[in-house]
């Protein structure tokens, strides 16, 4: 198997990459479990997973010829992560586009081009649904992004189903959960705070949260969204139905509750480290996610969430120690 | 009001022109009615419309120049017909693409650059629905569509929906039923057939109806719809939910009504000049379409289906003979 993944030295793009060196097998389009003989990670830095494997290559998605150069004649399987993040998209409407529209379907047109049609895992978000929703979200749920970010993944989901009705491409559409906790620094996403009141408390600072405690949100541990999109790339197209679009499971949560299990797991002063404090900006995005999924699909295609908060932050504490 | 019509040598987009010429006026951004003071007909071949507020543009719209030229700063409105039709697309994916998506962005994209952000109406389609669909349809039923010209179709709403947000325009995407009687000469639309099994056998020709009598279709005559295009751009901007797409009411009927209504309307050798013989490309593109809707929204803003498909043909039949 030949691999590229875009946003390949991101988060989650670089624990994709280790996971998937460690399986060192995936299964092809024909169903078969197959080695892992090259892994090619794309992104705006050169990634640093160190395996012979690994091909890193730093440059703009955006650009056909990088995608050209990525993307070769004996790829079998991309996994689509890179992004420009909500706030981000939200900021700068015209750099969403670019890269989450743009570089989305270039990447489309150049794995359509290929002899065999490639696996292609696509990123795809909670975001593409948003404003007045049936409680819970089920998998059906209609489409109406409250935001730039929201749009361009779910116009992406389109392309992704299109293209693999015409037998261009095998392609699944993940809808990930907000992940927390990223470890490093806070980013343009407008869920930044998910990680960010989480993680700065345990490192001895003090975090903002922009939204108020009551706020629901759909989370996932970054080790389970891994295992996830694996799945999502592994599984076999007869198990989707008319569309390759997946709810990816994940846990119900408030920011209270987040809060508290931090106080639990590390103590009042700990917990006592996040301040609240409303952005309107980053608050009305967050408000029109939806928070209360009921997951049919991704459960059945062999997907799980996570089952309480508190673990998720003690999985973080122990990979920090480590 | 200076009014763009894209699509504006065709059947619809002439039938438009003639319509708002006849009118005069118009209801603007701020809510006020104003006279129609230029009418710009763009389109691949020059419109016919004779009238001294009538500009005929022949031109590309995927050419961004054309669009340049066509949009101007004083531009209030823009009808956007012009499209590859769903049999065309789904044969030439690439076609289908540079039009139906590249041309639409590109023309919101210059619309987004004027000084005042124009109306802008979308000819969006059933099309965005396929595949298992809650019976009836409802408004907010997810877009899953079956065909190249759906997922296109979808993609501009959620385009139009966005710059809408971000007050870029003042959009709204209209999703018309199949449109019959259409005179003149069959398309490369899978829903041609609709037409040419009441227009040819009314000429004395024999029709081909290639999908089964008793196929189920939601259609919609000419001048209902242009009546719902027009509707649709005067209404305001309030009477919107959290999108800014309508599922334009229609009337069902099946294939075997349209023919019986023939009968009934022309006699039994003119319904005998439909034959029947399954076309496995069309069957499978119509078979793909939802018949039964129960549109809410539309009738709310004003907008009106037929009454019956034998007042349907009496109408094109008068019309002809004028």
């Amino acid at each position: 198997m030949r691999l590229v993944i875009t946003g390949g030295a991101g988060f989650l793009g670089t624990r994709l990459a280790r996971k998937l060196l460690e399986r060192g097998t995936l299964v092809d389009a024909a169903g078969n479990a197959r080695s892992l003989r090259r892994l090619v990670l794309l992104d705006v830095v050169a990634a640093t997973v160190i395996d012979p494997r690994v091909t890193a290559i730093a440059g703009d998605l955006a650009d056909p010829a990088v995608i050209e150069r990525v993307v070769t004649a004996d790829t079998d399987s991309v996994f689509h992560l890179a992004a420009v993040v909500s706030g981000h998209a939200e900021a700068e409407f015209d750099t969403g586009m670019r890269v989450n529209l743009d570089a989305t379907r270039a990447l489309l047109e150049r794995c359509r081009k290929l002899d065999r049609p490639p696996k292609f895992v696509f990123t795809s978000s909670l975001a593409v649904f948003g404003g007045q929703l049936p409680d819970p979200v089920l998998d059906d749920a209609p489409l109406t992004p409250q935001t730039s970010y929201g749009a361009q993944k779910a116009i992406g989901e389109l392309l992704v189903y299109d293209m693999t009705r015409k037998g261009y491409i095998d392609g699944r559409s993940l809808r990930l959960p907000t992940v927390t906790v990223r470890p490093g620094k806070p980013n343009k996403a407008a869920s930044s705070f998910a990680s960010g009141i989480i993680r700065e408390p345990l490192s001895g600072i003090d975090a903002v949260c922009p939204v108020a405690p009551e706020t629901q949100l759909w989370v996932t541990s970054p080790r389970r969204v891994i295992d996830n999109l694996i799945v999502g790339h592994d599984v076999a197209p007869a198990k989707f139905c008319q569309t390759r679009s997946v709810n990816v499971p994940g846990l119900r949560v408030s920011v209270e509750e987040m809060v508290s299990a931090l106080r639990r797991v590390a103590g009042d002063a700990v917990a006592a480290r996040v301040k609240w404090q409303i952005d309107p900006v980053i608050d009305k995005i967050v408000r029109t996610w939806p928070a209360n999924f009921a997951p049919r699909l991704g459960p059945a295609l062999g997907m799980n969430g996570d089952s309480d908060f508190g673990t998720i932050i003690d999985d973080y504490m122990q990979e920090m120690a480590t």
